[in-house]
């Protein structure tokens, strides 16, 4: 399904006096404060985050799924899928594949079809928390990490294979979740799990083309429910630091324990210029998936905060960053959940624009606590809505994506096209 | 598969001698301490736990589940899995069905081979977290909780007609764990939903017979993950006050946020006479349903502690408990499992009956709190493993059930019977 | 130390011509969105928020308090920062006495002292959790719950002195926060301690006037690490219900385990119609007593959100509310920290009027999630800075308390006035 | 005071024939598995704790504390109350000073005093969590981490101060805990705060002697409750990395967020050669400081599991490793507390001699989870208690410490010398 780019000159003429009056009275404050509007819309513009191919459709827990209809059926749709939401926004520029479920027949046509809709190919993803079918070995107890080598092996060719299809595609990176761990205590021995995934990673690092980048991910717990191999920001860093340059950890915000403080784990990478990147979600308990913004959308601008600052400082020189986000609809239509995500990210992140850096350095040199909370929250409590809607409109997106999604009725269309039994493949 | 009595006898045989001159120590220590040994034999002998019908399958969770072999297929499989269990320890003397996957199609055939096993009717689970084919409306967006009527209606009628099924078998109780909740700020009026529930509750509790009793479990998050109707101790003792003296609270051990002091609900609980009953299992996360007494044994037996205390003492009138089992069996053979859960239950009841009550009495009208902590940690530090052996020998039992499941080869006989790919139905 | 007017006055005209832009530019958006703006000022003007008589200090930790200066020394000093705070944003017209730091000598002149800084007084709160001097029995081991009647009766008699003095001063409730607990499993039987306390209560609640209430406010822990005798919203409501009509729930941020929905406890406690009132904070971790908002400004308007659905619910009959602040002051100027936690508060009131009910109520209704967390974030996102700007300039407060403080110089007035060394007393 | 030993061996002579009925029944059962007492016996008896000088007095939280009488009001008397433990369990031969409460006025006395108890000077603690009288800048915004170089340089000396009264003593080692952090977002730049802690730390290495040890703990929070600068085990490890061989890590078991797998960072620390030591305590909440093994007794087994594990491992070359207590007595007499605390240690530490590590590592290798959980339990749940009673018995210790130093009154005796309001120095 191809939007008509019509109905959207369509939609943001509609509204266009009414956004123009909110955007002007947000401009004019804006410059008071001597922030510079055209530089800030730039900025946002160029912002973009990656799609996961497996966040296309309806997510869902161990108790069940409530499937919506529509979904894509092929890495085609999923592809189309992205390429609408970027229409629709402009700010969803690439996509995310999951090997095994998103394998490129044609990667010729792939790529084709990927750059008709203007979208890249982001770090690709392999899997080895699942068993396939005529896969030789299981991973009911481990993949990388496993003390048979043989199961070690498979995976290791896998995540070569993978590397290989992100290379046909244009990917930049792998992205490594590893899933393995234990779920009682003594299950393995630790250190042995994890000497054997080092082992392992080396050798997919080695695979690795030059201009690469390797993220290890880490998640405490889930699906295993006593120890992780790659648990905290800590086990990655020393994955990271034994494998080389190219290896960097990856954030998702719903892999802490509760009331873990994530902001200062994004700088003590920025710092050793080991970040790599982030999975966006929201949560409330654990790995909830929820959408982005949802649940704690202060912490996400604090992420934000240090992530402008981090980046814009002369002292560091940490590679530049993969955005994706890392969702599970499970109760929401997953076009709508991911248009709210990506505002969401937008959000805080043109709020992180905003916080006047100077002041805040001086107050933190004074120790001026009372200050420094009133500078990052002025920025915070700015409405900046109007600044992101001026940007897509500049773009040439919606004014109201999720508005326009609902009056057009693009669900309705897909679900037209692909049947109201159509579940997406994948995870 | 029906096990030869006579090889249990010949494991008793082999490792009596040992098992003796273990038990006689002990006995001797404990006599020593003023406990009867005869009077600790019978009740931990009558200590019986069910066994859910779900749990005799391999677990999963949303990241994909790694099956073993030899599963139950049927509902007679299921019985005869638990009959097994029954045989080898003499303590897990019931099975909690769960419909719609358990529905007896002959009830009279299912009670004659639950009988054959010597295995009683457990609880009866409804269940409305999940769609079944052919079902006219979706729980998608809840069951007895949902805004249309219909929905709730549908689940009503299912609920009242697994009473039907329960009462065809002799149940004589109804768990209803309701995972009716919401997953973003906003998605429901919390108020409404709690008045929608307690309405299709009090329609349900009308068709109860006055024999049964109506559990209501309580958990705070999953399969939602900002909100659930019935989300805490606190909400469940509300819907038991409002529905009546058959409806009770039902204690899951995993259904906590972190740090919860379950011991001091299951007090509560009772002191109000509104305790139903247990789902044991054990976790250190989340609901991560492992093996009972494999992560926090300890709190095991503090909760065993209030039980004991509170089912002795003549001051509370809390009705008959039930207990049973609730985990989910993702890396381990599902009967080794069980059998492992079903002897730490023991354990901590055991330990707990060896509680000096009159000296922890004392120790806390003074505020001794070294010495209560002495009187508790002696009991729960007492070796107390050939006393349940003693107790399953005296049953008829085998001293060692996990020993002599490996050493009869019971799951290859299974997966002989019933197959590599044998999986259970249910969950 | 007493402001001059005239000094607010002059700041006011200073900022009028800049804060009329943007509070023109608000108005105009709300206005489009058929919110009525002088309804909404006048209920923003309306709200409330008393102080407590110990934030008036530099708080601590067991780790030492670095005290600032210019501390209140006495009752009467704190009345005066009060009507200071009061005068700067007019939404602090209440203080809320600590029993037995804040005796009143002659009631008679500290209630002219206060009506002259048009000051009420909230609830009386009494205090258990430390031992003074020439007290004849320790609360070492409990107070209300001790397993000593000679304890229990001293508390209690503190208790009802403490509703004196509020009687004396015009207050009409009595607030009581019991840290009774335990640190070790044992040290107490749980069932006595909350029987020994309900009969405590119920002594205190004989001595309450008609009119007044008694708020029973809940903690899962600290001082005390093992169990407290009112851990929960759950127990709360269980003493409210056995001790009568007068007894009401109170509701501390801080005083929850990870990750609980406070918002939904609101909620049940209003349907009940049992909510008291709220000592309002910010917490990361415990009962970290930081200022309001600080840290999850979205959960504070969440509950709001169902403060403001509850309290305008023709359905529910809960009486009004009292909102009080409890936070401590470790390293920002006490007074400072309390005009940021008002504004956060007065910021989630506000956000929450403007939520579209019924839009609200009707995507509920149709569970389109998306619509619901759109419809709350769109309120959330609303920079209602000028709305409460606007709101203190019709009732004669600064434009910008805070700036309007420092401008001033207060602090520095207060540490000439009453020293570098000056500590406030209580806590 | 000074414990006549005759008095021991009366009470050794008393319990004797008890003791060996359990100890020659539980040698039997352990020499039929093949593991040799004598050696086990040794071992316990080798394993020393040592005791915090501020652990010697009643502990508090910051809403008050109640003391105990008979507290030790000077170094010497802190000496003797180690000593006195020492006398009791044989197993508490160090004492860990904190500067600069116990700054040795006349360091020969000192060491002569505690050679009489046989006692030794474990890691000498440094403070800059509280401001002390006379000091000339405030550690209110931190120390070794202040934004101003005058503050961060009074407390480098102050460390430099603490390694010279330490290397009077005869100590090895430096711990630092550094209590710097931030209460709210934005108070600090977290890098910024790293590199100048960093700075500060490397001048402290420099002065520390070549055989020395600096131990660096982390915490996540408090006294700070958004930030602190020494987080985890990742940022713990980060400097210990930067700083050189001389700097380990330290673990204090209450310092983590909810669930961590604590067992998992002791064999990381280990596997990179940097784990220094323990602080031992229990928890539930947060840095509660309880009575070690009162909480979660078989956490601190997995704990002691993976030490033996790896103290014993060739492959490993971490240096030995120093154990400390750190708790906090706030209901108990400190000297009964720290006596249950030092059995629970070795409590541990016997079961974890006792795993089968063969059978272990081959149950590993082959995904055996369920005989991996009852080779640990089986150790676990072995009594150990008579094991402990004969090393102390064989070591000159009392048979039950506990049980004698409430039988000859100790507590008694030292109210009579020091006074009933005798408060111990120190934090």
């Amino acid at each position: 399904m191809i939007l008509d780019k019509s109905l959207i000159d369509q939609h943001n003429e509609d509204k266009h006096a009414s956004h123009q009056r909110r955007f002007q009275a947000l401009a004019a404050v804006l410059s008071d404060e001597n922030q510079h509007v055209d530089a800030l819309l730039d900025k946002i513009a160029a912002f973009q985050v990656a799609i996961p191919s497996w966040a296309l459709g309806t997510g869902g827990t161990r108790f069940g799924r409530f499937a919506g209809g529509g979904e894509p059926r092929s890495l085609e749709e999923k592809i189309e899928d992205v390429g609408l939401l970027h229409t629709l926004n402009q700010s969803s520029g690439a996509i995310s594949l999951h090997i095994p479920w998103d394998i490129p027949q044609n990667p010729g046509d792939i790529k084709r079809l990927a750059a008709s809709f203007d979208l890249k190919f982001d770090a690709v993803n392999s899997n080895t928390f699942q068993d396939q079918e005529l896969q030789n070995f299981s991973y009911k107890y481990g993949s990388l990490s496993h003390t048979d080598r043989h199961v070690r092996d498979q995976a290791i060719t896998h995540n070569i294979e993978v590397i290989r299809h992100g290379i046909d595609l244009g990917s930049k990176a792998l992205t490594i979740w590893l899933s393995d761990g234990t779920d009682f205590p003594g299950q393995q021995n630790f250190r042995r799990s994890f000497e054997r995934t080092l082992d392992s990673f080396q050798q997919i690092y080695a695979e690795l083309p030059d201009d690469w980048k390797l993220f290890v991910e880490y998640k405490p717990y889930e699906p295993h429910f006593y120890s992780t191999v790659i648990s905290d920001w800590g086990t990655s860093l020393l994955f990271c630091q034994k494998l080389g340059q190219k290896a960097l950890g990856l954030v998702d915000l719903g892999h802490h324990l509760p009331n873990t403080n994530i902001e200062q784990i994004v700088s003590r990478f920025l710092m050793e210029g080991k970040l790599g990147g982030f999975h966006f979600n929201d949560s409330k308990y654990g790995d909830d998936d929820l959408t982005v913004g949802s649940i704690r959308p202060y912490q996400l601008f604090l992420i934000f905060n240090e992530l402008v600052e981090g980046m814009s400082s002369p002292e560091l020189s940490n590679p530049a960053l993969s955005w994706m986000i890392d969702a599970s609809h499970n109760v929401k239509d997953p076009l709508e959940d991911l248009l709210q995500s990506v505002e969401a990210i937008k959000t805080a992140y043109a709020q992180a624009l905003l916080v006047d850096r100077k002041a805040l350095e001086k107050a933190q040199e004074e120790n001026d606590t009372v200050l420094a909370q009133e500078i990052l929250q002025h920025a915070y409590k700015t409405d900046v809505r109007p600044l992101l809607a001026q940007s897509r409109l500049q773009s040439g997106a919606a004014l109201h994506p999720l508005a326009f999604y609902r009056e057009t009725k693009v669900r309705e269309e897909l679900v037209r096209h692909r049947g109201a039994k159509a579940f997406a493949t994948g995870l």
